[in-house]
């Protein structure tokens, strides 16, 4: 016997997948549909769409955050590991069907930094700015937390051209990274 | 007398500001009324709505540019110039409102690098790159392609961070673009 994923997760999980690849104006009749379940039961589930945009991008962090992030404690240098996130980045894009990072995705399409899908996907953002500090400050970085935002910063760029010009990076999200790496005093 | 704008202008833009505001999802009816536009004239001077995304954003590029780019031979150096693109996002992510690029959110909304209204993106954005290989073959830059590549993904990392963050930059566009015009050896 296999459990059977809850109505709930079934809604949240379309929701996901189906809001990153058309965008969060996909209709609540296309994500039931999709998800097997009725509008009915949705709305006892969530107050709104809005709460299924919100919950569903939450219910993607963690395993957004493992496609990027190294493991805890794998033993590699505090540069290394921050390089790790651009070496996935760059893998990523170059799976193909790459639609841009699901974080600023939403909130570029809501349009509205108090919708509760945007502050889950500040709270996400953060959590990679957060990984950037911590390494950076155990790199011995001149300013880790300008360092940190310098590599969100660089990540998102790097995103947004891979959607933009709909072909891989080939390692620039990388080699702009490590150039500001080295302009922080994080050695290689 | 006013020269009156022709309903093809209108709608454009219209369009224009409407796609920026509520996403290129705003619907006809939407962009018809505010334009002053019949649904049955716009479809005599539009082949369809994915012409007029692409024709309303090629309309906006020439101000967009205008906005961010120095003018010709101000007399600055190439480094100022450059520089200069990342002041200008600061002051208009400053002034409020700013909701992303957009030629990124064009692109990331549409979810179609084949779409006409994603290829007109594309041809921006790179003039925008091309901009900044200009300056920095002008500057003696090391690599002046992948510096002016390594720029546009600041500016538009940068840009991510605004909507995301939904606060002010501060400065952090700038400081970032400086660091990567020293690594590439454009002296201040």
């Amino acid at each position: 016997m296999t459990t059977q994923a809850s109505p709930r997760e079934r809604l949240l999980d379309a929701a996901g997948e189906l809001f990153y690849l058309g965008g969060v104006n996909v209709g609540v009749e296309t994500l039931c549909k999709a998800a097997g379940v009725s509008k009915k039961s949705m709305y006892q589930l969530f107050r709104s769409k809005d709460e299924v945009i919100a919950e569903s991008l939450a219910r993607r962090g963690p395993s957004y955050q493992a496609l990027l992030l190294p493991a805890d404690d794998d033993g590699r240098t505090p540069r290394e590991r921050m390089l790790h996130v651009f070496e996935r980045q760059d893998e990523v894009v170059a799976d193909g069907k790459y639609l841009g990072c699901p974080l600023v995705s939403t909130a570029i399409e809501l349009k509205n930094a108090e919708h509760p899908g945007s502050v889950v996907a500040r709270r996400l953002k953060q959590e990679l700015t957060d990984f950037f500090e911590s390494e950076a400050a155990a790199a011995g970085a001149r300013d880790p937390e300008l360092l940190a935002q310098q590599l969100t910063i660089v990540f998102d760029g790097a995103s947004a051209r891979a959607v933009v010009r709909a072909q891989s990076l080939d390692g620039i999200g990388v080699t702009t990274a490590a150039a500001l790496l080295d302009a922080a005093g994080v050695a290689a």
